[in-house]
């Protein structure tokens, strides 16, 4: 079957093409039926006297987005957007639509999100699902290439990494409560004794009754977990991370990102080293700023935003107070208060991407965090086994995927990163 | 660092391993630690006099599943499994490990499973997880190369495409149940307006009350949705990559595959095309076997396996009865009382791995196949919104891939073939 993305190889050929009419316009004595397939647009133009008159009797009937099949000889076109066009020799309708629901003018976002399984068609959305999905396959072969093994690791989990008050809960048989898993860190510290380097990819759910331009309640992550790597080793490889799918995107998503009208050049400074600062550094930017934060306290996303303006890179914020991370951070040689962890805040107000830390090795110091933070040792007795039998230091970290995205895309909210977003007032479609 | 795998390249080198204590033993002047890092195996040779004291007054002190870091000068033995041999230079623990609970001796299956996060390091099932990866790797490089675009279907979803019986449910905030996805399909059959061919790939959910060797609680599975394929399409795909991962397992895996004692002469044959029986065929096939099943009755896991008996690579069974499948697959033109479908039947017993069928397109035949299955036109308007804009004839299929992971290791239950299973009876770890 012919593609569009093929048309330079079939110029001066007649090909077929089974699509959509993306749109039509009609200039005299000319038509012309711009089409679209899965791969691509091309414009086939029908001249009065020139193609059948079955162009010009089809042009009334064809809706808007009806299927159909175009046969036509490929040209050479320079003014045209993807630099060929087709002379129009047959057109047949698959299916006709009518009154299609999404037209040219500006349409609000809850009749999008109501209409997403149509509104993915456009050609906005149609480019950041393939920028998406590119980002998808490089996060494979980045992983893959650096020799880590993929755990999968489970959605239905028993008890909860950090505290069950956000989590979605379901019966599980006989067992009780199960809940929807919001990582799977735990379980790849486990895998990390039989691979070395792991990693996962797979949805997660936050039952949060946020309503931000960051937050979804099932959105993609990407979790890695690496033995013998302490916080330095694994800030590089996150670093080495970035810098590859964003040098990446770049190279092979030029025409997505300029449909999404995309400041490349912003992007093309992502590479190492990123900027570090520590969590005392960046209190007292906020400072400068007059944020009324004080030291111990987390970040918002407007702190994150203000922060990520006094750099053009993604930077990396470092030992934040152990109060206000998870239990399983490990505790920093010289200021106990504080963890080994970093998160990395990309440019441009895109907020936290990555959240990543070395993790207590210890099985005393572990079970004691555990306590401290009202865990039951019963529930993580697995966990605690991993410090048992030839612990080692380890360190790791996750990537959201739909910020990720929603970064590499320039688009503002992360709804729009996900092909059907779950949000606090939708679940439809 | 130095990695195991990487040991040819270091002949004659004194290298540092970072790993665990995979065995010791001792044999006159001569002490054998066996190590393991993330990446393979070596011996490291101590004899006395040569090596370090220290060797030697280690040797009771490290417990099986000791973290250690070795140091050691690389020697060609083709005697060893991998080829290579340390000659020991230095050993250091990390973590001591003291009574790891997994012995030599044989384990019940349940005590394996209540120590998942431990029973990964053993050599068997370090192999097949890494097959797994490996085959995730591949499953992503083929959709890629051959055009489609990954979906990200989602996981919480109001309404359920194949009823809710079986299905988990959890609270979504104000908007009442939501239940965790079966399938993505009816959402992949909306991205392929968009992008024409399409895949998803993520864990999928059953609250099927079923303990059988082949089912899980929670699985993963892929599933791709083309526009414009037709039946006879969409087999021909299935035929390509389950043949190319095969192919790509076979190359890429001897030395896991080798570990399992996997015979590899059965996965050699499978290259298209596969063989291809019609539903009615199969019915015949196991009367001959006789088998009590009766003309409009589904297959179960006895009747799956005797078919696959008569065949030495996976055969396709055609053309089911409509009242046992599903409500969006379209009819057969010659005999309405049959779908246009097919199921993949793995050889040697490892039951279905593939399900799938060209969809109904037509809006009015959906409309009453949506009525006869008992199925809400209001819950499921926006996928027969699908049938009204520009439909198109389309197919897809999907894969379990647990499944397929156990059919390619050998191993007879897909409990092993997930990093941590969930099952009737288990949640834990």
């Amino acid at each position: 079957m012919f593609h569009i993305s093929d048309a330079k190889n079939f110029v001066g050929e007649e090909v077929e093409i089974r699509g959509w009419l993306y749109n039509k316009r009609s200039k005299g004595k000319i038509l012309f039926y711009i089409i679209r397939d899965g791969t691509g647009y091309i414009q086939a133009v029908a001249v009065k006297g020139e193609a059948p008159d079955k162009a010009f009797e089809m042009y009334d009937q064809l809706g808007l987005e009806s299927s159909i099949i175009v046969k036509g000889i490929v040209r050479e076109e320079p003014r045209a957007p993807g630099g060929y066009e087709l002379t129009l020799t047959d057109i047949k309708p698959v299916h006709k639509s009518v009154d299609y629901p999404i037209t040219k003018k500006e349409h609000g976002t809850a009749f999008l999100m109501e209409h997403r399984h149509l509104w993915l068609r456009s050609k906005k959305q149609r480019a950041i699902l393939r920028i998406r999905s590119f980002v998808e396959k490089k996060i494979v072969d980045f992983f893959y290439e650096n020799g880590f093994v993929r755990i999968d690791t489970p959605i239905l989990t028993a008890t909860a990494a950090e505290g069950t008050t956000n989590l979605f809960a379901t019966e599980y048989f006989n067992l009780g409560k199960a809940y929807l898993a919001q990582t799977g860190q735990l379980y790849l510290e486990a895998a990390i004794f039989a691979h070395g380097l792991v990693y996962n990819f797979g949805p997660t759910f936050r039952a949060e009754k946020s309503k931000t331009r960051r937050h979804l309640m099932e959105f993609w992550m990407i979790e890695a977990e690496e033995a013998f790597y302490d916080n330095d080793d694994n800030i590089a490889l996150q670093e080495k991370f970035i810098s590859y799918l964003i040098q990446n995107v770049l190279e092979n998503c030029g025409d997505d990102l300029k449909i999404l009208e995309r400041d490349t050049s912003l992007l093309e400074k992502v590479v190492p080293p990123f900027p570090k600062i520590t969590y005392d550094e960046a209190i007292e930017i906020l400072s400068r700023k007059n944020f009324k934060i004080r030291w111990g306290e987390d970040f918002g996303g407007d702190d994150e935003t203000a922060i990520s303006e006094s750099f053009e890179k993604p930077v990396f914020v470092m030992n934040y107070p152990r109060d206000i991370k998870a239990f399983y951070m490990k505790e920093h040689s010289e200021r106990p208060e504080l963890v080994k962890c970093a998160d990395l805040i990309a440019p441009e107000g895109y907020g936290e991407i990555i959240g990543g830390s070395q993790r207590e090795e210890d099985y005393d110091k572990l079970l004691k965090n555990m306590k401290d933070f009202g865990l039951s040792e019963d529930d993580y007795g697995w966990y605690l086994d991993l410090r048992k039998y030839g612990s080692v230091p380890h360190s790791g970290f996750g990537m959201g995927l739909e910020r990720f995205v929603a970064w590499v895309c320039g688009i503002p909210h992360v709804r729009e990163a996900i092909p059907f977003p779950r949000m606090l007032y939708r679940i439809y479609p």
